[in-house]
């Protein structure tokens, strides 16, 4: 037996008791005739002392060359703390150790295993197992446990069934790249692993099993920006005999309880917005709504007046940024040179300030006079105080780059509050989106949402226009899940897959099972899928996936600490049919 | 709203509701002036009723023109069903039709939707989705469901951490072939998926995880025997600080609340039984301990007559057939023929009735007396009337025949009851294993079982005596999970690593991050992985894993239904720089 007690266990009520200890080595104290050792497990940290009156001398020695980390067992008899800490549950206690056995050694870690540490994220990530015993990853590793737990708690009350689907599938064009698996057995042919279970789901409501969910592992071969993974983990769910409401409520209750579960929140009714609305408000479809910063448009107020860049503007929006009207003239500077970098791309901003006597001034005093200005601090709800900066230019492009001003302004304002929560629905998404490169449209969510009961006769003339029965759940500015109500009939879906351009021999050869399977009575189906390592991230406050993916891949797609993926022997190619062909 | 009850939950307290249903047709008897629809959902099937007297003509006709699996939805009066069927929990109740709306329609199913098809195995395979609407399969899933979802609870109040490991990492040459991913963005290289997270879950153990579990596909591309599959589930399970007692202990709880939670047993605790003795007693290193049927070793009481064939035989060995003293010499002889079919082996049979009045009838009379023969029957504790069966020859090929004898003459007696549960722990199996072909040993378990304390000196002289810390859990004669205490100094995994064949350029290759994180403090450690769909299936009372699986592939590797593997592009195969070479 290695231990009768964690690290993390014991308290003054055990005062006297013998106890059997074993962690690593966190530091050690040394004061010559005394010894203390912080030792560390997953529990917690329980202090050791060695001293010369009550340990023997060896003893003592022993704890002197104690290198850290090193895995120890020893036992002891639980006494009081002269000088208590009360940060820590066993800060009242420590324990007299009697016997000290050496487990393993260590050899020096190369960064130090502490909350804050010396090591750079590089080095970490090659020696991510020793990355894991600090507090920061260890905690949130057990997050997304305990976050995954109730996931499952509350789905499974709720009666979905988890059934896995398979991993080695079939390669399909739609959608991002996939990642292929040559088979030995097939030669030539090939599995490719899931983007995502869609089909499966799908074919499981046909299959009658009506609440179903998963969380399961997707794969995506694309080029990596930051913080995307080429593996990750998704809450896939699907219900039959529901409409869009059905299952907005039942995710809905799914995230209070999250909140309710993981911070103890107990939140209202989540707010609705269509995307319309989000993109004009917010000029984003997961728009951050933990504060307001709401955009307002300006065209009626400012234009046709003499100010040519915005006459001949699309859009002109602004939003008011409190107490932004003491900024100075170098800092308003500096944040027209900040929407003017090339990852924001603005061609210039106009300002107002919003003084604290009720007047204005702006960048623009030349072209609008104080009742001009009036106008548009009303539009932006500008207070006195506060200051406007105003984009213009093509709409799409300028709303999006109104949309990063607004999150950078909340970021140094500290209105992005990581302890704050603020869910919405965004609903009524496009069904397509076009592809400016190719002028083709494609499916903004995937080829078999359904569309707005009413709106396929659109399709022919109109298919920008036509809305889907789409939605996504947004968290403090992140999507953290996104789904729809699916087309259940036939004709609707070879329909869709017309307008996505794929002929009937296309449809039939990627999706022939699908389409065959909707002949013998498919019922009305919808769902959602969470992204499980994005929706742990920010329940947990922060943003960065990967800090709560335990072996994280960089952004090459390679796994630095094992060294993957790595070249094989001529002979696995060989049983796989295949040459190498660089 | 499609429905506001589901087909399953009915009953007479709700007499006189109104209520609206949605689900599939699953069977029409129509008596002219009365319809009857079984109409079906997931929960249940509840009677629908159309009669010309409380229903409009127009819908009586529409009731008689509903095809079987139509998708519909009805609004209706519960009521007092006249003949009740106490077979299913809605049999009190019918509801009569007001509303009838055909939700989706289906064509004539390839096999018919009920508990025995008519379908065959490849058909049900093609159609699983159709498969799935059938009660046994269906049951199946949600069983799969609930034993899953009880693992994770029991494990979780135990305080252990269900960590994601990554699907795409790296190629090793230990243990069965890998399937490969080929990395698009690193030329040239590929990524292995899982055979397990072994490697993994010990580098969660050296990051002080100390509890680990996760339940997760792995990856064997193995030519498939029957009831093996390419990706198959997980249960993966590893502590640290631990001994073999602590580990055994755990999971022993875990499978006592299984059995407690999904079949109401109550289990003693388990029994426990050596490597050695298992393949003594039963010839088999998964010995079915729901009947006795021991095997006796007779060498000393039948060598050393005249019958040669015994005197030249490494091993005799019996075992006594329960009232088997009545077979029909022509029975007997079939059981002959039985142990001499190529799949069992055997050169011949001897056997010994034991009469009812204590004299003894043998096919070797000729060489034993009554005297012998009663040794026999001791040894092999046979009673009068029962059946004394022996087969002899090489020690491990008898043990062989003789395993399968028993289990086929205790399946043909009924004793292999499906609702009945007898865990069996062995323990102490063999470090290595010899392959006879190329005369080298290579890991039983795999190359991270730590020997037993004090027999490392053993593997210079007699590796194949050395025992190692490994166990298996075994169930109605299945090994439903397994598991070893593992190495965790660095000096004695190389020493492993040697005298598996592999040189240290070999080793630090394949294993090298796991070699250095163990110079960082690697606690002692052990764990076990439980085989989910086979301990599903087991739990379930039946032995095909395939049932328990909602899409499983044939023996070819395939997915019948979506046509997978397949050919992929030209494209496909360019980027990932790689030509077929068939």
């Amino acid at each position: 037996m290695y231990r009768n007690n964690t690290c993390g266990a014991l308290r003054a009520s055990q005062i006297n008791s013998e106890v059997t200890l074993s962690g690593w080595v966190h530091k050690i104290r040394d004061k010559g005739f005394m010894v203390w050792v912080d030792l560390r497990d997953r529990y917690g940290i329980t202090q050791l002392v060695f001293d010369q009156d009550r340990t023997s001398a060896q003893l003592l020695e022993e704890a002197k060359a104690l290198g850290r980390e090193t895995v120890i067992q020893i036992k002891g008899q639980v006494i009081e703390r002269a000088s208590k800490n009360p940060n820590i549950p066993t800060g009242d206690i420590e324990v007299l150790v009697q016997e000290l056995k050496i487990l393993n050694e260590s050899i020096l870690p190369p960064f130090t295993i502490e909350d804050e540490t010396d090591g750079g994220e590089d080095i970490r990530m090659k020696y991510r197992y020793l990355d894991i015993r600090r507090n920061p990853v260890k905690n949130n590793l057990m997050f997304r446990h305990k976050v995954t737990m109730e996931v499952r708690k509350y789905l499974s009350n709720q009666e979905f069934i988890e059934v896995e689907t398979p991993y080695l599938i079939k390669s399909t064009p739609e959608g991002a790249r996939d990642f292929l698996v040559p088979s030995r057995m097939n030669e030539g042919q090939f599995y490719a692993l899931p983007q995502s279970p869609q089909t499966f789901k799908q074919l499981l409501m046909v299959g009658g099993m009506d609440k179903y969910f998963q969380i399961v592992k997707c794969f995506r071969d694309e080029d990596l920006r930051a913080d995307r993974q080429p593996e990750f983990t998704q809450i896939d769910c699907e219900m039959a005999f529901v409409g869009q409401e059905d299952i907005l409520n039942e995710f809905e209750g799914l995230t209070k309880h999250l909140l309710k579960e993981v911070h103890g929140i107990d939140s209202d009714d989540f707010p609705r917005m269509t995307y319309d609305d989000a993109m004009r408000l917010y000029g984003n479809d997961k728009p951050d709504i933990r504060f307001d910063m709401q955009f307002g448009e300006l065209n009626p107020v400012a234009q046709h007046k003499d100010f040519n860049v915005f006459n001949s503007a699309e859009l002109v929006v602004g939003i008011s940024v409190p107490g932004g009207a003491s900024y100075t003239r170098k800092e308003i500077d500096k944040l027209v040179d900040w929407v003017k970098r090339p990852q924001v791309g603005a061609k210039g901003m106009v300002y107002v300030k919003c003084n604290e006597d009720g007047t204005y001034k702006s960048s623009v005093d030349k072209f609008y006079d104080q009742d001009d200005l009036a106008k548009w601090a009303e539009v932006t709800n500008a207070k006195a105080g506060d200051l406007i900066c105003v984009l213009s230019g093509n709409t799409n492009e300028t709303r999006t780059q109104l949309s990063a001003l607004r999150m950078e302004l909340a970021e140094r304002l500290g209105l992005r509050k990581s302890d704050e929560f603020a869910p919405l629905w965004v609903i009524d998404f496009p069904l397509l989106e076009l592809d400016e490169e190719t002028g083709t449209y494609h499916a903004m969510h995937h080829p078999f949402t359904s569309p707005k009961p009413g709106q396929l006769e659109l399709l022919e003339t109109n298919p920008g226009d036509v809305k889907a029965n789409a939605y996504d759940l947004v968290l403090n500015g992140n999507e953290i899940g996104g789904g729809s109500i699916r087309i259940h009939d036939k004709e609707i879906q070879a329909t869709m897959f017309k307008h996505l351009g794929f002929t009937p021999e296309e449809a039939k050869e990627q999706f022939g099972f699908l389409m065959d399977a909707f002949q013998y009575g498919a019922p009305p189906h919808g769902g959602i899928a969470f992204g499980l390592d994005r929706l742990v991230a920010i329940l947990g406050g922060q943003e960065t996936i990967r800090d709560f993916i335990a072996f994280p891949k960089n952004n090459s797609g390679r796994d630095v600490m094992i060294d993957a993926p790595a070249s094989i022997d001529n002979e696995q190619l060989k049983e796989l049919h295949l040459k190498l062909d660089l």
